[in-house]
């Protein structure tokens, strides 16, 4: 597979090859949409394991062309769209109850008006909550999964409660998580969540995910993901 | 240590020695209480970890003997006072913000009028939420705690998001998570949690502790505790 990257934007990440492959594809699965779907990273990989239609949505022109390009190069225009919208105008004309599962890497730091954010505007709206926050996902979320559909997310866990609080606000219950410590004696840096929409309540609290080997190099789980 | 258990109530267990040792002691702690503290497993391991006065309160007459005697055997009088009285009216009568730290090994199971219970009454209020759920310990910590004064619980991974909703709903902010994994790639099936009363958010997701090796014994990481 081939995604074309800019190094003067976003690279993806380790986080969307997590994200993507803890997504659990069933048959039954028709629709998927990846929210803020930057090169296309998601949709891609998911690409390779489902025929479910794949709905990306990227706000930013500039990121939105790489993700057709990559997906041209891979063949992929009879599987995955990417709009070049904003998804709260998106999600607005969409029928509710029409999405089995939404994937949302999402930017990570609050947005305040005096953040330290990065002076290049795509990485700005790839990492701050400024076009993009909590609410604006779980809200979007709620109306479009299906009874029963779920949404998974990649974030820090140091967010962790306020993604909890904002789902259930929403009628979304978390129902696993994932962690990625990048060591076994090592707090975790990479949060993995699912939730179901209106799902009964009860958590489970999966293995976790040891990323790295003492010498710095991935260890073998993670590795597996990149083959 | 001795600590004196019948078999025919409810042994003291991993859980209890798992949430003694998670507790931070500083020099600063001037009072512990622990909330349905049975034989008294968490007051005594905390004895031995620090000079605070301790109050552990259990509603149960039979257990409180037993708890009574251990404190006894172990000469922990002077520091260690066990209350026989339903935490509910303990905690009427207390002063609010005196407690610098609450440890609570709850109950683990809902308590329905139909719940398959154990017909031994001490099991059955030692592990069903028939006379404290956590709604109860959560109002409780609320007003005993002092201004940053931390609850640590130990709980089961199932129930963590019920447990956030409510210490969320009591001003208490779950600012640590440790998980328990019988092995590394099994799901978690111990929960340890820190609330910080008015605590600001942000939550650190710890190493998850391994607790046992392939061939069923404990980790060094486990049997270290019980030494």
């Amino acid at each position: 597979m081939y995604i074309m990257q800019d190094t003067e934007f976003f690279n993806f990440s380790l986080d969307s090859v997590l994200l993507a492959n803890y997504v659990k594809i069933t048959p039954k699965i028709k629709t998927i949409m990846d929210i803020g779907c930057g090169n296309a990273p998601i949709p891609l990989i998911l690409s390779t394991k489902t025929n479910a239609k794949i709905i990306g949505v990227e706000i930013q022109k500039d990121i939105f062309d790489l993700a057709t390009e990559s997906i041209k190069i891979n063949n992929k225009e009879n599987q995955i769209e990417i709009i070049n919208e904003d998804i709260k105008n998106v999600y607005a004309n969409m029928e509710s109850d029409s999405v089995d599962i939404i994937t949302c890497n999402p930017p990570y730091f609050k947005y305040l008006e005096n953040s330290n954010v990065n002076e290049n505007v795509q990485k700005t709206i790839a990492r701050h909550e400024k076009m993009l926050d909590l609410e604006n996902v779980f809200k979007i979320s709620k109306k479009l999964l299906k009874n029963n559909g779920s949404i998974y997310m990649v974030h820090r866990p140091e967010r962790l409660i306020e993604i909890i609080k904002i789902m259930l606000e929403n009628n979304i219950e978390p129902k696993t998580i994932k962690l990625v410590h990048p060591q076994v004696d090592k707090e975790a840096n990479i949060l993995l969540i699912r939730g179901v929409k209106n799902g009964k309540s009860g958590l489970k609290v999966e293995s976790p995910i040891i990323s790295h080997l003492d010498n710095g190099d991935y260890t073998d789980e993670i590795r597996n993901f990149f083959e």
